[in-house]
């Protein structure tokens, strides 16, 4: 599959560089093209190429945002409605500010919204998926490395189809188990996962170790 | 011991009848005192008695803060120091405002802040220690009736000691294995612990029952 993934950041380098090893071909999207993070990092593999942020969004038959959830509205306001159009876009960010300390608070204006709605509204034509904002990028790309993966990732958005087809995605590259996918609903219900993030910061300060998950339990 | 519970809600009501069964002399405080509810519950043992919202945090060695959160500081802020004066207060409310429809949005005003915060600064005699805000009223009073008890609760607070006493009487008295209690250091991480909740509310409308739990898993 084709996918682009924007942002270089430890999130974008993490997923693009899983998706390539399950040979996908994968564009990693920056600011400037031949920026020397992304170019050193397509060098790697003949999976793998980089480009502006529009040439991954256009490239990609799916699209990961892995943006620093301060950049993030800006960047996507910013593609074309066509390089987006009928396509599923994962959305990873999170709206959090670190600017007062640790643990972060989210950032102002985002208490009655999230980023996973903004984007939805800056890209009507995609089909905006919220999901792994909740994890460590390692664990993300590959849900094993906790609890033989028996643990709880999130989705939300508004449509089906394109939400079950991440789910598969996530299983069948990142060994996710499909039972421990929770579908939350629509893109508003991204609104109440990005709002545990700065609580998934103290727990990781108290435990010591980003590599944990929430397991929900009946 | 001698409880006092202020608030007459689910939590409350589930908190003082727990308690009234574990022996303890508990005074279920409300706005009026023998308002209906508070006075029909007193009447159920000799160890139970209704009053005031002073008259319980008085009476109390241990007080419970069960409110409303639009109401909790208000409420809080209206005590005499004295009555609270070197006391450990419990506090499980959580700042929600349900008046824009479900999942719930965390009250305007405390996206940087707590009402655990608030409350503490309101009364800074007392040891505020943020806890149960997490969990249906059922489960709060018996751990063991999800997943034998295999999961967590989350404390935030000043003070240490009153911490570690909080954490004791919870396993004493309302079945929490200690090793599943995770203290996330000072009364500011309770705004974290605040802020998931819409997230709970979303995840039980997803489940359709309010009888869950986070079991953190590394």
């Amino acid at each position: 599959m084709k996918v682009g993934v924007l942002g270089t950041g430890a999130v974008g380098i993490a997923i693009a560089t899983a998706l390539v090893e399950k040979d996908h071909f994968v564009m990693l999207g920056s600011r400037t093209t031949n920026n020397e993070k992304s170019s050193t990092w397509a060098k790697k593999s003949e999976f793998a190429s980089q480009g502006s942020f529009s040439d991954a969004a256009t490239f990609g038959d799916l699209v990961f945002v892995c943006l620093n959830g301060e950049y993030a509205l800006p960047v996507i306001k910013n593609l074309s409605r066509e390089s987006l159009a009928d396509k599923i876009v994962v959305d990873t960010t999170n709206p959090l500010d670190f600017s007062k300390g640790m643990p972060p608070a989210i950032i102002e204006g985002f208490s009655h919204t999230s980023l996973g709605e903004e984007i939805q509204a800056a890209q009507p034509d995609a089909h905006i998926i919220k999901t792994l904002n909740t994890l460590n990028y390692k664990l993300m790309v590959d849900a094993r490395i906790v609890n033989n993966g028996e643990h709880n990732l999130f989705l939300s958005g508004n449509n089906n189809e394109a939400k079950n087809k991440v789910k598969h995605f996530l299983c069948d590259n990142f060994h996710w188990k499909e039972e421990r996918l929770i579908d939350l609903g629509g893109i508003q219900t991204a609104r109440t996962v990005e709002a545990i993030v700065p609580f998934w910061v103290s727990v990781w300060q108290t435990l010591g170790t980003p590599l944990f998950n929430f397991n929900i339990v009946k």
